[in-house]
Order: C-alpha cells, then structure tokens, then sequence
C-alpha cells in the first residue's frame, strides 16, 4: 500500500478523525496495531496494555476535544495509539530511546498529556483537580479519566472515588476493564466487576446504545428536577449492577464494548450530556488483535524487544538474573521455615514471587495494586508470628514509605523487603528509576539496610534477613548479576559488615550493590596505569561497618563513595555522616552517585555512563580527585606509581 | 464513696468483666468517663473520642479474650477505657507523660494492644494480617479491628476492605460511627454512612437484638449450605443499606446502638459465631457524658488540659501560634490571588485552615484522611491552573511521600506544602513527631525546602512560596514562635538566601527553623563565657545558601549545624554534602539532631532538652566542640577569649 493511503498517515491531530466513518475508523485500528506491534517488538515496551486500549483511544479523539479536553491516563502505559493520534506518529519510532518518546504521558512532551503518570491510580484525583480547576477559572472543558481496573484497587484511586460526589462537579471516569491488571487482578472490586461483566454487553449499537442515548436525555432533564439523576439512569441502564459505584456516587454506566468503536463514540457523545461524576465501565481485552499477546497478556505486559512473526521475546543473555535468585532462595528457604510467607502487589512475575505462589499457595498473598496494604498487612502477619517477605519494585515502595516507618519499623516487626529494580531502570524512566530508596529507608530508625554485590550476595542477604529479628530492607536492581550464580548454600553474614575487596594507597573507593563490580574493574583499570586503589564493598548502609569505613577514611587517601541512589540524603551522606560523626578529614570524600534531578528514560548502559557509575567514568573520577590534590599527600604518591608504570 | 466500693477498681485484667451485671456495666461506664475526664483535664489528650468509645471498649472486652484474642484499635486515640480495663488503671494518670502512659495502643506497652497506632486508616489491614496469621499457625483466636468513620476514608483503609474477602478468613471489623472524624467528615462514603444511620438502630434489646441474634445461627447454617452467607443475613438484618460494603465482600450488621452494652454484647456475641469478613456499624456520640465535649467535640478532640467544671479548655500564654499566623497570611494572599486554593485531610482547625474555609468556601477542600488524594488532587489543580496550598502535618505527609515525588515535583508544579507540627511534637509521641520531613522531602529533585525561625518569617515564606513557578516546602513546628508577632506587609524572600544573624570567630553555628533563636540564645550565653560564636539563620535547607554556608564553611573553625529533625539525611546532611562537593574541611563540622531512634512521648521542653535541641545544650555541645580541639586552630582563640572574660 502506498504511505499516502495510510489513514494514520492523515491524522496530524485529532481534529483529522473526527470525520472518519467508522470503516475507516475500523481500517485506522488495524494500522495503528500494526505500528505498535512493530515499535515495541523493536524498542520493547507495553504491549497488551496498548493493544487493548487502540479503540478507546480512537473514540476518546474523536469525541472530546483535546487539548482544551482533558484526558488523564492512569499510569499511561496504554497511550501509545494516543501518542500516535496526537502528532506523535513520526517520533514514534523513537520510543523509550533516549532522547526519543516516553513510554508514559509527560506534560512536557506534549500539551496533549494533560497529566503524567507511572505509577498506578492517580487519575482519578488529578483529574478531579483539573476539573475543579476548570470551574473554578469559569471554564467548561470535559475531563476524562481512563483508569484500569488492575489500578482502581489502589488506595489513592479508592479515595478519588470516594471524594468525588461531594466535589458537585463533571468529571468521566472510564474504567477499562481487562480483566486484570498486570497479573490477575484480585480483591472484592475485582469480583464486583466480574459480576457487572456478566450483564449484556452493549455491543450492538443498531439496538442498545442508541436506546440509551435516547434515554439519557430524558434522565438528564429529571436531574435537573432535583430529583436526582444518578440512580434513575444507573437503573435504566444497568439495573442494580454498578452497587458499589454507585454508593460512591457515581452515575454507572456499562458493561460496554470497549473494542467498537461505533458504541463508544455513541456512549461518550450521550456521556458529555451528563452531570456529576460518571464512570462508564468499558470490557477490553489485553493484547487485543496480535494472537501471541492476546494469549499470554500477562506475558506481554511490559516487555523487551519480541520477534513479530512468532511472539518469542527475546531474553538477556546476560546471566542469571537477581529477581530469579531472589525467587529461587525465597522458596528454598520456605520449606525450612513455615513462618516465611510472600507479600506482593500486582508483580508475581515482575519480583518472581509467581514460582513462591504455586510452590506454597497458601502462603502467597497478592494484594493488587495496594502497595500501603501490602505493607500493613505485612506487619500484622509479622505481629501474628509469621516472618513476611515483602516483594516489591523500589519505585513502588515510595508509596508505602510511611507504612514502612509507622507500621513496621516503629514496631521493629520482622518484615523482609524484597527491593527490586533498585537503582536506574532504563527505558522506563523518572517515574520507575528505584533512585530514592536508600534516601528514604536509611532514615527509618531500627531497619537495616543492605544492597547485594552480585546475586550470590543477595542470596546471602535474604537468608540473613529471614533470621533477623528486625525489620530489614534488601535493595538489588534491574536484570543479570555481574558474575555467573553459584547456588551454595546460602550464608548467614554479620549485619553491618562490609568487605574490603581489594588493598591499595593510592585512592579508595568505597561502593555499594551494583555500583561493586564496576569499581573493582575501574581499580583494575587504575592499576595499570599506576594507581593503587582500594575497594571496599559497603554492603550494609544501615548500619554502616564503621570500623571499616574509618580505617579506609583514617588513611586520609582520597576517597570515592559511589551509590546508584541519588547523591542525596543517601549512603554517601551517611559516610559523611560518619565521617563528621568521627572527626574525620572528610574534604577528600568524593560522593558520586545518581544527581538531583529526575533521570530520563534511556538505556541502562546509557544511563549509568550519564550518572558516572560505569567503571570508566569511576576511573575518570578518581584520576580526577587525585589530580586536584584535594587531599596533599596522595599527590606524590600517585606520580612515584606513575613513574614507575 | 469508698475506693473499694468502685467497681473500676474490682477491674485488674479483661477477666474480670465477665461477671458485671448490667446495671453494673453502666455504672463501670460512668466511673471509666469520671476518670477519663479528670486526666485529660490535667494530662491533656484525645477527649471526645474517648468518651464515645466507653460502651464499646467494655462490651468488647467482655465479650472476647484479649490478649489470645486480638483488638486492633485504629488510630488509637480511643484507647483510654481500653487502658482503664487492660492492668494499666493505676499507671493511667501518667498518661501522655514523660515515662507514663503513652496516649496510644503500644505492642511494648502491654499484651492487650495488639498492635500499634498513631496514624490513621491501619487498622483493617493489620487485622487481616494477624487473621491469616492464626490460620496459618492454627489456631483460632478472634480478631478485631475498631475504626472510626473518619478513618475508613483513607487509602490503606479501602485497600484493606477491598482485600478482605479473598482472604478467606474470619474478621470483625467495627465501624465506629461517630457522624464526624475531627472535624466533619466528608466523602460519599460519609454521605453512605449518614442514610444507613436512618435505620431503625437496634436500641431495644428485649426486641432487635434478640431477634437478630437467633436469626443468625440459622444464617449461619445458610453460610455452611455453600449458598453464601453475607447477603442472607444483611438483607435480614438491614436490607439493602449496607450496598457498598456488601458490594466489597463484607456481612453488613447495624446500625447498632454504640452506647449500650446490653445490645454491644449480644451483637458482639453472635458475631463471634459468623465467619468470614463482617461490618459491624455502631453509632456513637463523641463526647458521650460530657456535656461541653458533646457541644463540641470538635474542640475537645485533642486538646491540652481544661477545667472540668465549665470545659474551657486552657490556651497557651505563649506567642502566636505558626497555624494562626499560616492561616492569616493564607487568607490575606487569597484575597488578590483568585488561583490561591487551600486543601486540607481532616484538620481544618489543626492546620488553621477553617478561616480560609469561611472566607473563601468555593476554594476550600477538606478531603477527609486521604493525604495521598490531597496531594495528587492539588497537582490536578495546579495542572489546571491554579495555586494549590496543601496544610498538613509534617508526620501525615508521610503518607504521600510518593505523590509528592512522582505527581507534583516530577512534573514541577506549583503546589505549595505548608507543613505543621514540624519537629517534635510532645506528648503524642512518636507516631506524631515531625522528625523525618526533611530527611523525606530534600531528595526530591526542583522541591523548594525551607523552615521559617520565627512567624514573621513564615509569613514571608508563605508569601515567598505562592510567588514561586514551581513546588515548595515550608515546614514550621508545633506552638508560638519564639518571639511577638508582627503583622506586616509580607516580604518576598529570594529563594536559597539565608542570614548571617550574628558575627564570631571561636564557634559557627548553622541553624534552621526552630532551632535558630536557642541557638541565637546560646550565642549569648557563649559570649559571657568569652566564646564568640557566629550564628547563621539557614532558612532553606534546598537550596541551600552555598556562598553563606561555604563562607561560614571556609573559616575553618568548629560548626555545630542544628536541626530539629532526624540526624540521618537532614539538613545536617545536607550541609556535610555541600563540604564534600566543596572539599571543605569538614572535620570540624557537629551535626546536632534527633537521634537515629523513634522519641519517646514527654513535654516538648524536655524532648528538647533530650535531644539537645534547648540552648543549654547547644551551649554545651559547643564548649564541648572547641574542647575536644577537632579543629586545632580554635583551641588558642578559645583561652585567649576566656582569658579576658
């Protein structure tokens, strides 16, 4: 077909649907999967999210008028269609590059996201802001949110709900249901939908959706009579179905076909009418139009690149990854100890609980997105006796900060958190960098905090956590150890002991977690061209090995703290800390570590050459320290070993 | 009346209840809200609550086995009855003291708290972990959790009730209706609760209760028939009021009359005999027996001592109070800036915030206890143009830690945190204290942070912040400034400027917020010892005054940097990563904080006495600094000073 032919090829705005008849419309989907089929087998990405939301994101822009329109995704992942309908279509190919397209809504990619997102059940309560706003600033644009039902069990898209109806203001809420989130959904409002899912589909428009256009017009103007119109139309429409919405006040509308487009441009022109707070309840399917996708959704959720033709995703060839080694030990160490029991929301696969949930299934506990349930629930299985693992993302944890500090830590419960992609992310980026963990974990008073070096470490540290009588925290990041896994028994190590791996005089750095390897191979690296430096191996950053980090700092040789958490508040502030704490000459410390300020999405290589944690920017910065001379005496030494080299 | 003739008194442990006759329960009722009366008029502490919660703390514990089975008190601050019945009668008139009875549940305090509390909406959520974790160990005990309709509003809360049912186990949740959190509640789920109240209430036990209670073991039967439970008996019991929490899983009993004990027990009773997750919705009246509480039990909620006799409620004789000067700026701003809107979770009054509400209502949010929803809807509202002030306390933002991070600094809106009860706190203790915002919010890259040393400052901050594009922290603590108010014109501050307040050359000490003016005090002191000392007023901990602080920095002579925040990641911190980035020589550098561990409950002139926050003990931290010599050049100034003193 000639490029010229191509309808996504006319559509430079929304504007440019908004005369497409619904052949086209239909032949617009079908080209628009094919484009993010391609894409994301290419760049990786979110798939059978996408897939699942090309006819809602058609019917959304060709009934509302964004940008004077406002559309809130929750979470954004499933905006790639509206990033191809709103003058994105030809960076599109740039996605999740760095440099290229966010994987998410950004308000500053585009006057087209009026708000941006990552993490899950936000839209609700942004757009209710946006919406208050609008009255407030005497204007009468539509505000929409599109929010999943995997995200509406979290606690903040439960409490837009909930503050909704007393805002006595306009505002839609489009509940996509798929079925699940990223794994099964769970929890009562999912069993809720399952029920309302079971009454008659609108599907065919000829019938049922132009009937009830018809009807709300009616219903409108007996709202209008004080008589309230909420459960008038709700029972016209879905008789007593949407209970639960509609005792959050809410104007119920649904089960509806999320795949035609025909009905939802008929459903969303009848909805603009309505007043108050209205959630119509649309049935998509992940995955939608690609077979391989559509079969395994959960699969093809988040994904690197895949092959087109048959749907195999291509795997790291690197080694064995830190979530497989997690997973593996957790279930080991399970059989021994029946107390252990594993905690996650939403992320079976993602933390690798899923081999933990068949192994033990009565132990496993999925709470959906509820990352402060998580937590809490945590606390009372570990008041109840039990020893909880909690396995989470470090993004998500954020917000759980507060559970962590007052349900658990305040009560020195043994709750194990399982951290995982800690540390830059990649192609994600600033809404899923796990940079802010140690920053704000290290401050909890009584948690331990540790960060492996390489999986066998992190096997060590899990098996130490689960014998500790305290809460404690286990940070590790995204992907592949730096060295093959050996599965040993696992070790028993002393809380709040590092290691010195490598003696020298000239410069020392001291690391942590995936920040090890690169500094030993940066000490390598230095050796050769005369340096002598020493590595030590943190492990711990709460508590510290203060006896060996002030036998490092009390030679006075200039020093490098290096962290993949932001330079802030963290562990090289708690080297200073101690440093201070000890009188020590800390003004030849160096901290490096991620900057303040948000990092953006690239890849993980790319990021860590940006942020100087590879191990040739570890050499550039020790040369560098070493040269400014800011501790005297390491000067002459560095040029007697050059001039021997 | 002779102390023996008491029946409180007859009450050592649970046990004890058992036997009470009726007429005997009510007259426990009436000596238990004597007591508490007289020791909140003298202690201070949560009144209204307490007073509601009589009957019911009662009746539970005759009717369960604590400690085998588990009460979980949300927020707690209702547990003094609970205390009076639990072995702690003769320690209660310590109650919030230093040493004494902390005003909340404690798992260290005594077997009878099953779990702790502070914040609020915890409760359903660790009550389902302690239910799984009988059923995991085997045993059977009951489990209950008693929360209050204010703090069914938050996140964790709905999270909690939305994971009940697949759990699959027994649990009592009591929904304490007291028509109001602190202040008025608000929410559909409020507006829910209020039509449920229309019901007839189980009053007349000789009738309702009875009648209930044998219908329910035949319910039961139902339940085992595998055709379900829940809505068998809810339809019963209440017919359709309870839609939302049967829509989330939940038997729905009530609305139960929360003053009785007779109908308590016998409800309380036969929901022993049910299984599954059951909502037992009681109403009570705060205040309940105290006619000045129950006029106004929003002034009695939590409150400093009062004279019993005509309830007025003492205020102190200190200067104005940061909230007032907060609320009064807030308003006067308001009125030339119409984008100016002001939210707040529950504490109209705590955060002074009720005058704007009465001055500009339309731009005035109470969001119930839902600080995640505050916050991202305050991002909402600054997307969409607006001036979003969001009034918290510093220890309740903590539940929003990751909207501030990844909904409001991310995108760099223009949202302004106006931070009370910063600091330590006092007698609440240390789920109350305000001890990590610093710590939490400084790594959050484009967040503007400062702390204001008197209210002529805050003002100016306040003032400074709604001029600033882009999000700012202004954190101030608990109480009067430390010097008269001064009403004028608000000056705008230049972001990241701070002050030199005084000149000196023996000892430096930077200080912030709260901690300026002992440290001004303690400059006095110094200087009639002979120390010169200089004193720098940092104001905001990010930016930070890089010239000014590396001025003070440069001079080389020992520094004490003070904050009335944790000591880990602080602004201390912040002042030891300035040094580093610098290469200072900061081996002169004191950090003074509270310490790495959670602060116990005790007046606040002691906890800054402890902590080494009064001007004593910064007197004595900085003799103590020039003494140990760390920065040997001070030593000589020193005795030269003393010398001619």
């Amino acid at each position: 077909m000639n490029p010229n032919d191509y309808i996504l090829n006319r559509i430079n705005c929304p504007a440019d649907l908004k005369t497409l008849s619904e052949t086209e419309r239909k032949g617009l989907a079908e080209e628009v999967r094919a484009v993010i089929i391609d894409t994301v087998s290419r760049t990786g990405g979110h798939l059978a999210s996408n897939l699942g939301a090309v006819e809602l994101s058609i019917a959304l822009h060709t009934v509302f008028e964004s940008p004077a329109d406002k559309i809130v995704w929750d979470v954004s992942h499933q905006t790639y269609t509206h990033k191809l309908l709103t003058g994105r279509r030809d960076a599109f190919s740039s996605l999740r590059q760095g440099g290229g397209l966010s994987g998410f809504t950004r308000r500053d990619e585009s006057e087209h996201d009026a708000f941006g997102a990552g993490h899950a059940s936000t839209s609700i309560s942004a757009a209710l802001g946006l919406a208050k706003a609008r009255e407030l600033r005497g204007r009468d644009e539509h505000v929409v949110a599109v929010i999943g039902d995997g995200s509406m069990t979290g606690g903040l898209a439960l409490e837009g709900l909930n503050n909704a109806e007393q805002l006595n203001t306009d505002l839609i809420v489009i509940l996509n249901d798929n079925t699940m989130s990223i794994s099964e959904n769970v929890g009562a409002l999912a069993l809720h939908l399952s029920k309302l899912r079971l009454a008659p589909l609108y599907q065919r428009v000829e019938t049922r959706a132009r009937e009830m256009a018809q009807r709300i017009p009616a219903a409108k103007a007996l709202a209008r009579t004080a008589e309230g119109l909420s459960h008038g139309v709700t029972r016209l429409l879905a008789s007593e179905a949407g209970a639960v919405f509609e005792g959050m006040g809410f104007t119920y509308l649904g089960p509806i076909d999320g795949h035609s487009t025909e009905v939802l441009i008929d459903v969303l022109e009848s909805a603009k009418k309505l007043s108050g707070p209205l959630l119509i309840h649309i049935v998509t399917q992940k995955g939608k139009g690609y077979e391989f996708a559509e079969s395994n959704s959960r699969m093809f959720h988040g994904i690197s690149g895949f092959d087109v033709s048959d749907g195999i995703i291509e795997r790291s060839n690197g080694n064995t990854s830190y979530t497989k080694v997690f997973s593996d030990t957790l279930v080991e160490l399970a059989a021994e100890d029946e107390r252990i029991v594993a905690i996650t929301a939403a992320m079976p696969d993602g933390t690798g609980l899923s081999k933990f949930a068949e192994a033990y299934p009565d132990r496993f506990f999925d709470v959906g997105i509820a990352e402060e349930y998580a937590v809490t629930f945590a606390a009372g299985l570990a008041a109840g006796g039990l020893r909880p693992v909690v396995a989470l993302y470090s993004t998500f944890l954020q917000r759980a900060y507060d559970q962590v500090l007052h349900d658990v830590c305040l009560q020195n419960l043994p709750v194990i958190f399982a951290i995982d992609r800690a540390g830059l992310v990649g192609e994600d980026g600033p809404t899923h960098h796990g940079v802010f963990d140690l920053s704000f974990l290290r401050h909890a008073p009584g948690l331990v905090v540790a960060a492996p070096k390489d999986t066998v470490e992190l096997r060590n540290l899990i098996s130490t956590a689960l014998r500790h009588d305290g809460p404690m925290a286990v940070r590790y990041p995204r992907g592949g150890g730096p060295c093959p896994y050996e599965c040993s028994k696992p070790e028993i190590l002393a809380i709040g002991q590092g290691e010195r791996l490598l003696e020298g005089d000239d410069v020392a750095i001291i690391a942590l977690g995936s920040t090890v390897y690169p500094a030993v191979q940066a000490a390598c690296s230095l050796r050769q061209i005369g340096i002598s430096t020493e590595v030590v191996n943190a492990r711990f950053v709460k508590p510290l090995d203060e006896n060996l980090i002030l036998d490092v700092l009390s030679k006075g040789v200039p020093t490098i703290v290096i962290e993949d958490n932001t330079i802030v508040g963290g562990f090289g502030s708690a080297i200073l800390e101690l440093a201070s704490k000890n009188g020590c000459n800390a003004n030849s410390i160096k901290l490096v570590g991620v900057p303040d300020s948000f990092v953006e999405h690239d890849s993980l290589d790319n990021l860590r050459e940006k942020t100087g944690l590879s191990s040739s920017r570890i050499v550039e910065a020790a040369t560098e320290l070493i040269k400014t001379g800011l501790h005297p005496a390491s000067i002459p030494v560095v040029q007697t070993e050059r001039a021997k080299a």
